[in-house]
């Protein structure tokens, strides 16, 4: 399957391509939008729309498939899903990057990029409070102190090729490259060096939504945005609640970031003891404005569903939200389909 | 760019994206629908639909841009592009392999598949009779007498990766392998062995298309069908016109197959002295249904345009074909774009 998220073991097929899920490994394998073939799409008059071809290439008129996914159901129901799956990796490896500063994050993408190439399958950020937190809460293996000591922010790396021995020479070159560079990015690197390994790196990313959830309730906010201002994303938001006297053990506990960097999508997750009218105003819409001040997403991944729908329009345009309503209108003209849903 | 093509020396970014253009590489890269981030389209009223983000997620609702993909111009003018452009490859190698049976072309497919994984960026396929058309014009380099008897058709290997001694290292284990099979697939292989080898062997395919139109008039069909089924498809349309009585040097003087193998793409070009009402008889809908038969595309890139609306239904049913219009009718209720193209 061309698509790995967290909830793998309970969505389904049919929410994923709805919804227009993205997951850990869109980096590599792209978006449905690409990788879904064809659909069978119940409309809310019962007509089957059927679009289940298995072609790949076939342009004979207007891709309508597309328009249901990422719909959230509200323009009709899938039944049936075409996908295009590749052959699967013969070898993965990770490595985990401690930088000294946020500002090698992008630099550190770029070279990355170029010499891992085409093994690259994801390339995931924690800012040091998630580490620290994932931690705090048993969320993989820690690091070593040494490892960790002047890190700011951390940078899982994973490969996934067809022949191992080139793919650890290549991730090994890279590691050495980094470190015996005149100016290093990274302060150290510690790659996995066996399955269990490999697997403890990916629960200190994984896990940081587990330790979010012991540490107390949640503002969480999914937000596409240039990856050179992650940390300042993080570090306004952070600001905005101290200038309104909300950051400390009583109240906010904790603002962090991380996500799935080659996506340019940033979790941005404020943690505190309770929810309160006070923490939202402070949060809303001072979050969507930062986001639209940088022309990103307020829903990178999560979409709309009810709670969005007053903040769509800091990432669609008046023109793009009346079209929306003329699209819904003519497939749903009584409101039928997932009602509340995208759309006021 | 995400996109290669025969036309990449003339052709224009919107006139890409309208078209949903596929190309030599679309097996590497993916679709269009994949990889455009952002667009901006001139609506037929004036209106200027801004969905030019350079974002990879942005889950806020639908996801316009897709319509206007492929749509040919018939919904909106694209004025601008944001798409998303993967590493340029470091290295590049080429093989051509010679079949002695057709059968063997989708096994074959599967194994470089599996040996040559993420490094794999093109697999085409040549019949007999196109190998020999491209030959007699000067088409790229012949392979030698011995490479090329008992020959039934050839395929053309491309890798693209970023360490030229890993990807040849891979592409060399992949023809010992092929050639030291209990029961081989291919009777022979030549690799490239520097650039203008490279480039040769990429002109035995490319200049198949050059090699038809100096051999005479040409009925082409850009379609797609299952792989298994190229020959079947082929071969059915000689015989077709062999019934007519038409297939003699002074009417059809050959009936060729090429095409994209891993995207399901063939190319049926039939090759007359003349364009005359007979052979189109003998050809519409024979192939059209052929197609359909197979759940096939009529058109697997060059689109709809002016010529194909009759021949729409072969791949899309009714209720696509009216759902189309309707998308059509709240677009550009005055049909003032692209008036006769996509649809009657």
């Amino acid at each position: 399957m061309p698509l790995d998220l967290g909830a793998k073991g309970s969505c389904q097929i049919g929410g994923n391509v709805s919804t227009n899920a993205g997951g850990l490994r869109l980096l590599r394998y792209g978006s449905l939008h690409g990788s879904v073939l064809g659909l069978e799409v119940v409309l809310p008059d019962g007509t089957i729309l059927d679009q289940l071809t298995t072609l790949r290439k076939d342009n004979t008129g207007y891709d309508l498939k597309q328009l249901f996914i990422g719909a959230e159901g509200t323009l009709g129901i899938i039944t049936g899903v075409s996908i295009l799956t590749p052959p699967a990796p013969q070898a993965s490896n990770n490595v985990i990057l401690a930088l000294p500063r946020f500002e090698n994050v992008l630099p550190l993408y770029k070279t990355v990029k170029r010499q891992l190439s085409e093994i690259l399958s994801a390339f995931e950020f924690i800012d040091r409070t998630a580490y620290d937190l994932a931690v705090k809460h048993g969320q993989g293996r820690a690091l070593s102190e040494e490892d960790v000591e002047g890190a700011e922010c951390f940078v899982l790396v994973e490969t996934s090729g067809g022949r191992r021995e080139h793919d650890e020479e290549k991730l090994n070159n890279l590691l050495e490259s980094l470190l015996e560079a005149d100016e290093p990015l990274i302060n150290t690197g510690v790659m996995a060096q066996n399955p269990a390994q490999f697997s403890s790196l990916w629960a200190l990313r994984e896990g940081v939504t587990e330790a979010v959830s012991k540490e107390g309730k949640a503002y969480k906010y999914d937000i596409s945005v240039p990856l050179s201002t992650f940390k300042e994303c993080v570090d306004l938001t952070r600001e905005r609640l101290r200038s309104k006297g909300l950051l400390n053990e009583a109240q906010v506990k904790a603002v962090i970031g991380y996500g799935h960097v080659g996506d340019g999508n940033l979790h941005l997750n404020v943690i505190a003891k309770a929810y309160t009218p006070e923490i939202q105003d402070a949060l809303e819409p001072f979050v969507y404005e930062l986001v639209a001040s940088h022309r990103g997403s307020v829903s990178a991944e999560h979409g709309i569903g009810a709670m969005k729908t007053h903040a769509l329009h800091y990432s669609k345009d008046e023109t793009s939200i009346a079209w929306m309503k003329k699209i819904k209108a003519i497939f749903d003209p009584n409101g039928i389909m997932n009602p509340g849903k995208v759309l006021e």
